[in-house]
């Protein structure tokens, strides 16, 4: 089965993002999907962004929703402001990385 | 043998992508590489763009094109809007990721 | 042990990228890294440029700086304007895709 690993850094450019993660489930509906938030597009998983229900939505098809704690700090975003049911990672950096050393597959949005 | 899938999302940066991927096919001659085009960059593989004698170039260079159909259906490219010779996925994400999983190594631009 | 390519582009993302790689270094301290900048970003490992103090730290910190010739030829950038430590190669991108062959993993930043 494919496992995929999915970079969203940039705030400005997560709604092409998120069409991209959501045809790559209907193109691979078997694959398991991780996406880590970092950078800018932190963001984006915080509760009240402008795509809030597009990343619920994601989560209610299997996808896993990872928010970066460096983004997060850098940003003073704490943990109860993220959408209910985000995981926290120390690093996305790393998290991607090590995904792909276990046999993930990346992409970057 | 080396096999490259390259991604390229963005418009604004597909002249630095293509110079890019001229210096991969130069410097590694025998490569085999696809160029998979979605997002705001499926444009540039639509008759008529600003790049479309550089997409020629690679192509008669050996290099697949690929356009995302995705990418044409939001953005009411058809099929026969097209440069000739360029192939079409259904979702470039999953282009992507399938041809990882065959072996091919990526490259984001 | 992992070792990590690490792509840098867009100079207008170098602060974000150099930040993403200390994240990287300090999470996965034992992680072999090497980071190579081409296209816009080659302007960050010149000298004064305005992140050498950071460029400078990673090398002490054991980050290999990779500079593509080919970036540094279409902006008249030479071999003794880099920062000292910078080693080049010919195509940065033919750089990231060969060490993938060699096992390394990829992040683009």
């Amino acid at each position: 089965m494919l496992r995929v690993v999915v970079q969203v850094s940039d705030i400005n450019n997560v709604d092409q993002a998120l069409t991209s993660c959501n045809n790559l489930i209907n193109e691979i509906p078997d694959a398991e999907v991780e996406v880590v938030f970092h950078q800018s597009a932190i963001n984006a998983v915080v509760r009240g962004s402008t795509v809030e229900d597009r990343i619920r939505d994601l989560m209610r098809r299997g996808v896993v929703i990872v928010a970066c704690r460096n983004s997060m700090r850098s940003r003073n975003i704490t943990e109860d402001q993220l959408i209910d049911g985000v995981k926290i990672v120390n690093a996305g950096v790393a998290e991607i990385v090590r995904k792909q050393a276990e046999g993930w597959v990346y992409l970057k949005l």
